[in-house]
């Protein structure tokens, strides 16, 4: 064991059971000294940030790994109004959950805490450091960081600043802090006993190793497999719309659609409309019914069945013809990844019984699944989508950071009395 | 693989998608179609019973557990009222948990739904099958039992008539199905992608080698190591009673007390009442401050550096003097398992301390640690009890049998319109 990431992690669980018991006023004052130190830095913060990506393009990153590690002077600011966002968002912590009388003089009171230690490792997104860190430090939490190497110059600036923030409001710096390396995380993946929560945002493969190497839970999506079916009675040019949005807009996201499933009774109609209306941008992969609609004019290919599994995060989209909406929903349950999966159609029956019967974390009717996000669904901030159905489903925020505890306040009450019949109990909810 | 286990698992999750989406009245009704028939076959379960009690008797089991497995008039009738009293507790599934305008005609609900596919894994107790099984029918999920092997014969006529009830009211009866052995259960820990959640009930070993041997997310508790903290301004009559209860009510439960926290100031006195009160009926495992106090009447033994990390589920009880009441927490906190942790003070201001810094699932003022159960936290029926902080945490009920999904309904929305500014997001709680 790596004694440096044992010691980080032993501090991290000392610095939550402080934090988790500040004051809401402390915890916010933090995140507005925040903004003061960001502001003050800012020339510091950019000259970081062009070391990194004066290296990464001497290492030929891609060119959309390296808008995502650019600091601009919008992002920045960007940067500062989440800051501010997150810390003007309602507390959630000391909330009373559920309240019961069980017996004369014996209250049971059920109420949110701050979970623990949390593991965030994220992409190349110097702006993830600092949204992450101020939903553990809003909430209360710890946190150990793990970013992208590529933007190891700027997140080690702004966790530097975040660390002075919270210093400054006598809150424990350590509730903030930085992995050096992913054989960090690997070391961490074995101290269950300190560390309550991982969230890992990388590859699909990196989240399953996570998955199968530790009993630490995990909150991520190891694949976005999501699909968009056009029921037979789908208005035509909404169809299209939204599934040139679901797939087009931003094809590496894990909400884009990866497999269009379409009602036999509008197919030929749709199809060719929607094939022309994508001009040869993106490559379908076709059933047998599909391709011998689209093949007559279109260049197209076969789809073999290893293709309703693949989230290709690219623009190729695989197509299948459907009898009824019952087969699409059967298909999204047998090949979906439980992310998000949407339905277009007139018909108000036939799309709650969608909404009702797909079992995914996010269903929708009539919009693109591309809306499947934190801040879309007006979260303020996302810690990242769970297809796990565990804890938090679907886009999370500050709620996946909280957890509750039971408070019992008695007077001298035992159990003896109870299982003697001398007393009884009166579960009342108060 | 045994194809058997494969089997039954994808029947589970097929049984899974079918209960999951009818009507709270068919699954009450398989509830009451339940009570009906075990009333008319109650010979025949009695008779399985007896079976398996003379098996177990030859087999010469412990007392104890013969007491768990026998089905007596009175425990049969027990089994009959839980049924009845889960079927009649308030329908927790498709409940509106949130609802958000994201704009105008497009409108985000979170609701409630069942969790899935459940594997309980649980002691020699035929009432368990059935409190299992009623919870996962009323919430809509489906379940795989694995009982202990005493209770065979018991188990397998209960689960029968369960899916009879199941069939008769057009449910689907594989959503309740036994499994055979440990062996399938092991076989079931790598099928994470039909099984949502393994709810263990067995030793802490058997526990911890779920914990470590499956990704799928675990409900249970691997120790209960739970400490009473006597303060310096305890009622020491109060006190005394409290921990006799906390200890002796019965010891083999997890919610037992394993160690005794006294403040320095109370220690003297505190300590020879409870001792004599004890009469040696308890092993004293003490530090040196408490082993110089009690040695001198008492036949006490000295603790060790392990004896404060340890579940003893016997009359054995570790003792250690602290200086003040943030020793006893950090004390709880660091050798502690999360499990239920109390403080006896007639100070209100250093129980409410007490009660925020425990980081534990229970945590109590002036009440016995033998409180934490879910019937006695008027949960109507208890799964397990759960130290983790993911999902479910303490004694948990039907909610821990539940998720929950969240549904867009919109006009045709596209993500773009949003991101090139054209329109704005409202993000309204409705």
């Amino acid at each position: 064991m790596n004694s440096i990431v044992l010691e980080k992690v032993k501090n991290a669980r000392k610095s939550f059971l402080k934090i988790s018991v500040s004051s809401s006023k402390e915890r916010n004052n933090a995140l507005e000294t925040l903004i003061t130190l960001l502001k003050k830095n800012k020339a510091k913060i950019i000259s970081a940030n062009e070391l990194d990506v004066t290296t990464a393009k001497k290492e030929c990153i891609s060119n959309s790994l390296l808008k995502r590690l650019e600091l601009s002077e919008a992002k920045f600011n960007e940067i500062l109004s989440i800051v501010k966002s997150i810390s003007l968002q309602k507390e959630i912590i000391g909330k009373e959950i559920s309240k019961t009388l069980l017996d004369t003089g014996l209250e049971l009171t059920q109420v949110s805490v701050p979970l623990g230690v949390v593991c965030a490792i994220f992409e190349a997104r110097p702006d993830a450091v600092v949204q992450i860190s101020c939903l553990a430090i809003k909430t209360g939490n710890a946190v150990l960081l793990k970013g992208g190497k590529e933007a190891k110059n700027s997140n080690s600036i702004l966790v530097e600043l975040i660390r002075e923030s919270l210093k400054a409001n006598s809150l424990p710096e350590d509730a903030v802090q930085l992995l050096d390396s992913r054989k960090d995380v690997q070391e961490l993946l074995s101290l269950s006993d300190f560390v309550d929560l991982i969230i890992p945002r990388g590859s699909n493969e990196f989240v399953k190793f996570i998955q199968q190497n530790s009993s630490i839970p995990v909150l991520g999506h190891s694949s976005g497999v999501c699909h968009e079916y056009i029921d037979e009675k789908a208005d035509i040019d909404i169809a299209i719309n939204i599934c040139i949005d679901a797939k087009c807009q931003y094809p590496a996201a894990c909400n884009a659609m990866e497999t269009i499933l379409v009602h036999e009774s509008i197919a030929n109609n749709f199809l060719l409309k929607f094939a022309k209306e994508l001009n040869g941008k993106v490559e379908l992969r076709c059933d047998k019914i599909s391709f011998e609609i689209l093949s007559k004019n279109f260049d197209v290919k076969k789809a073999s069945e290893t293709d309703w599994k693949t989230e290709y995060n690219d623009l190729i989209l695989s197509v299948k013809v459907v009898k009824c909406v019952s087969e699409a929903i059967n298909h999204i349950n047998k090949f979906g990844s439980k992310h998000t999966d949407g339905i277009i159609t007139e018909n108000k029956e036939t799309a709650n019984n969608f909404l009702q019967k797909v079992d995914s974390s996010s269903v929708f009717w009539n919009a693109s699944t591309r809306f499947a996000d934190g801040y879309r669904y007006g979260k303020g901030a996302e810690l990242g989508i769970s297809t796990g159905k565990i804890h938090a489903r679907g886009p999370s925020g500050m709620e996946a950071l909280t957890t509750y505890k039971y408070l019992l306040k008695g007077q001298g009450q035992v159990v003896e009395d109870y299982a003697k019949g001398i007393k009884k109990f009166k579960h009342i909810n108060i």
